[in-house]
């Protein structure tokens, strides 16, 4: 059968598939001053909202992406205190960010303001903690940001961005890690969205090698399931300057102060086993 | 965007959402006695086979659901001779089953003979065991099969079937558990596929309970991806008539003696690491 216009559908060409959801009516349109954005209300998955036709996050499943884009990294830092998000627009990761009380500071660092003031008005359960006095909001280029940020300072840097074509290319490359390595601190890490595993390969390896070429000694692929984006299998891909990624505060994460829907200690522990065919892949 | 007719999309109603596949053509469709069959030749992921209109498998992603129906149990139970496959026409189970030398008598038993057939034709590589010695295909009902079954016969019984509506609805019910326990054997474990984690919880809670009820002392969900079933998160429900199903054969696991393209010894341990709402789910 086909799908008409009352499904939303992303086709992904990588994939030749399509992940679509039915749609009771759309909420927002506008063009910013860097993309085209989209708020729908579905049937079953709450809002959705879409930037250039691709689905960034739902109501319903985006605490599996937001909770894997944060509390790993964040429990694999021994202190983690300053925390950098590059991009991550509708406040989702921040959210989860500052449910750690080691953080003192969150800069976030989004180019187009516009995705957070719709999140704030459409998804104002991801945008709870946007007032949190440690927070602050910048909204211009992360790439630059990175650039001139104080050598060492930042903890933890969370990279937070649409995929790897488009305004988010340069967040994809060795020498925007080579800044980041730099703006980071000792036993500073970094994570990165990553993309399918199933259909992404390319990306992926590319990812650990170029953490790899700009110092990081360790790098480490989280996996997860993601039902809104492409295959429905999701990965961030983490690096770090010191230590290894397979040590964690295992038992800080098992006791931790907050709640959580997907993530906890053996989640986390589950998430850094990787398929069979992924260590081949990187093996090449 | 809407999908014309160059896509099949499987639109599920449990979570108002869609997974699609460009379509480069149709290879074949009939109705069997039992249902109607198809399948296309996809431009990205090789040929889909599709039941009623719901998507069964694809070449290039079932991998995932043959490796975790198949390996997790049999690395559970000590030593596993005597295997029923309950439904898996399409033999990628039966050919993972047979992977490992302890197995001695494989059974399989599904209603629709023609879905074999149709995989002997389009889906040559998941049937390239059908001819070993150790294994029979009788085209029965299963429900059947297991109510006739010698007592205590079986070491391990793999429930691969559709979805619980339509043919295989009394699969997913206590009197066929209660049957199932009685066919198994000392350290008897039964596997059955348990929908999606994401849009499917009644039936997985129901799942655990019924297992619990007709007599299992242990169950226990595995979480893997699959891109081509709804949400693209999808599990298998274990239980066991004794031991505890975390325990597995975890160093004949590591050195086991195939090739597997998703399965390990640390993918089946991460299998059984459960998000946390679905411990809060099970609690209630």
């Amino acid at each position: 059968m086909s799908l008409d216009e009352t499904w939303f559908s992303e086709p992904c060409n990588a994939g030749g598939s399509a992940i679509s959801f039915k749609i009771k009516k759309k909420l927002h349109e506008e063009q910013s001053e860097y993309q085209k954005l989209e708020v729908f209300e579905t049937e079953k998955f709450g809002r959705l909202m879409v930037i250039d036709g691709f689905i960034m996050l739902t109501q319903r499943d985006n605490f599996l992406y937001h909770e894997m884009m944060s509390h790993p990294c964040l429990f694999t830092h021994p202190n983690p205190e300053k925390v950098l998000i590059i991009g991550g627009g509708d406040c989702g990761t921040a959210k989860e960010v500052l449910k750690h009380d080691s953080v003192k500071v969150l800069h976030q660092v989004e180019i187009d303001e516009r995705v957070t003031r719709i999140a704030e008005v459409y998804f104002p359960e991801l945008c709870e903690s946007n007032s949190d006095p440690r927070a602050e909001f910048h909204f211009v280029d992360g790439i630059k940001w990175v650039e001139d940020a104080e050598s060492g300072f930042y903890d933890v840097i969370i990279i937070d961005s649409t995929d790897p074509i488009g305004p988010a290319e340069g967040l994809f490359s060795l020498p925007f890690y080579q800044q980041c390595f730099k703006a980071l601190g000792r036993n500073g890490i970094l994570v990165q969205q990553s993309e399918s595993p199933l259909i992404h390969m390319s990306i992926l390896k590319n990812m650990h090698h170029d953490m790899r070429g700009a110092g990081f000694i360790d790098s480490a692929t989280l996996f997860f399931p993601q039902s809104c984006y492409p295959t429905g299998w999701w990965s961030a891909t983490m690096c770090c300057k010191d230590n290894t990624l397979s040590d964690f505060r295992e038992q800080d994460a098992d006791s931790k102060s907050f709640d959580t829907q997907y993530y906890n200690a053996k989640v986390h522990q589950a998430a850094l086993c990787a398929p069979e065919f992924f260590y081949k892949a990187l093996a090449l």
